[in-house]
């Protein structure tokens, strides 16, 4: 299926006019892996900076095990956000999700209000094989939605291996959902996890939950106690909230508020934006090496060879490496590619 | 200073036959930044399989934090392993370590028992700019000692930063050591190091501190149970030790034969090594294509000031790797390196 492509100023202009078909579109191209697709993006990527913006769009993660009620918080937290006259885009990273088997419908279905929502804009998770391809489109899809105007950019995580670090890699501020518990018990959450989070809420703290839920909020913050002090000085608070209820959202906000002011002031916001776009250069460089690696169809098969042989120690690996360096200049230099 | 190279037969002769002044010039060259002696560093690692060996080395990693006592403990450890007739060698990695100001004596008088136990091979830290550098280079030398024949090889860890994760991909046993404590005080271990651990030993379990030792040792036990289990079926134990007072050393060394019985058994430990190798494939060639790429004089000028471009968000990462590997094209073909 060919897609008609338009050129490249005539997305430039739909983006910087926050028209949400254009962007819908350019975020395609970003995420496609055809070789004239991505000649494209390049080239997306390189004149966005040419969009006069008011003001950067804060940039706010959020997480919590499947269960916690993660979609609904969104869609009540972000409602209450376009109320208060806020545009705002919700960006998702997992990397088990198959597009093509109709995720962009299950996004709009599982956060109804913001579907029908003018100032919200909903964009499913790229499809994609690593969790790096996925987390570097995202974060590129990040600065589309920031040329495009929006005043927040919530990037959503499944809660589960690694992508939590990624998600934290590229937002100002990260949000970890909680159930009412115990707060011995780990629900499930990896330990590191916590140590993450600029704010946890404890979601469904309604009904039969609030005492439950009143107890966890004093673990949660003890446990918080026993980790050193942010480098920013701030200390990430336990909010009680209810989804469904629609309570507390406004004391989340309030925080999150509180915690882009102080960052500011102590210009923590610019330089950790910084030290994330140094990490993400790196990581990115790193990325782009491998897969023109691995694009070459013929180190492709040696590489799959290779991996094979350290089963039967037939060859240790600073070798192998050793060997597709060499293989690889050789089809570099020949090639010219 | 030039120091004399050998031929690369006498090297693996003298690793084959266990000369410990041999193995120690290996690992020389092997830590080595200069051109020729990567090269040297190559052949030796390509051609070590050609050395026969009885059987492979059990890989054990050892980390904790500072004050837990980890020198006597391994003092203790390393001794009683000798005293079972074993050869064991003993590497850490520690990208702090500075080796020309004198970290050489350092690790020898921290182990006064082993520094003078001909069964045992103390090689300290490979100095080195990056974590990733120095992890590369300890790997590789734990191949080396293998081919030397050592029954056990012993990596040691600061117990600080990403070093614990590195070393858990490379030995076959990851064994923790903590202080006798309230157990709900998280002793500046990092979180995500406890599910890391085969076996938590509580060192300093003597005189005053049994009692609390006791309790500890029952809430880590609680702890652990809290995570999911380990995918080989191991369930971590959580014991009692004193490297001074020498007891529960020997507990120590059966569980860890217990848990080698029963990864042979199931395979685990031969599908880990695997395993290991494909991840240590994987992390070795993009270092060794970063390293290529920061190598390049012209390229390494340009990545700096590239990095300072983001502060001024006068360029956007993807636009400035797409900048860099272009120019890096362009390098690489003109010059044909």
């Amino acid at each position: 299926m060919k897609r008609k492509r338009l050129p490249v100023p005539q997305y430039l202009a739909g983006i910087a006019s926050s028209s949400a078909v254009v962007l819908s579109q350019a975020i395609t191209i970003i995420e496609s892996n055809k070789p004239e697709d991505q000649v494209l993006a390049s080239e997306i990527m390189q004149q966005l900076s040419t969009i006069k913006k008011e003001n950067t769009a804060l940039r706010i993660g959020i997480t919590g095990v499947p269960g916690v009620g993660k979609s609904t918080f969104i869609d009540t937290f972000g409602s209450f956000l376009t109320h208060q006259g806020l545009k705002i885009a919700i960006l998702s990273i997992d990397p088990s999700s198959q597009k093509t088997k109709g995720s962009i419908l299950g996004d709009k279905t599982r956060m109804e209000n913001l579907a029908r929502d003018k100032n919200a804009y909903i964009r499913p998770s790229p499809s994609g094989t690593t969790l790096g391809g996925v987390a570097h489109k995202t974060h590129e899809t990040i600065l589309l939605c920031e040329a495009a105007g929006f005043d927040c950019v919530i990037v959503e995580t499944v809660g589960v291996g690694q992508s939590e670090t990624m998600v934290k890699d590229m937002v100002d501020f990260f949000l970890l959902l909680m159930l009412p518990g115990g707060g011995d018990e780990l629900q499930g959450v990896k330990r590191g996890i916590m140590e993450m989070a600029d704010a946890i809420a404890i979601n469904k703290s309604d009904g039969d939950q609030i005492k439950t839920a009143r107890k966890a909020k004093v673990n949660y913050q003890n446990a918080m106690h026993l980790f050193p002090p942010n480098l920013n000085g701030w200390v990430p608070p336990v909010l009680l909230c209810s989804a469904i209820e629609k309570t507390g959202i406004t004391e989340i906000w309030e925080s999150i508020k509180k915690f882009e002011g102080k960052m500011i002031q102590n210009k923590f916001l610019e330089s950790n934006r910084q030290s994330q776009n140094e990490i993400w250069f790196e990581q990115l460089l790193q990325y782009k090496l491998m897969e023109k690696l691995y694009k070459a169809p013929e180190l492709h098969t040696k590489i799959t060879e290779t991996k094979k042989s350290f089963f039967q120690d037939k060859i240790n690996v600073p070798t192998a490496v050793n060997k597709i360096l060499k293989e690889w200049q050789h089809f570099d230099i020949k090639k010219g590619s």
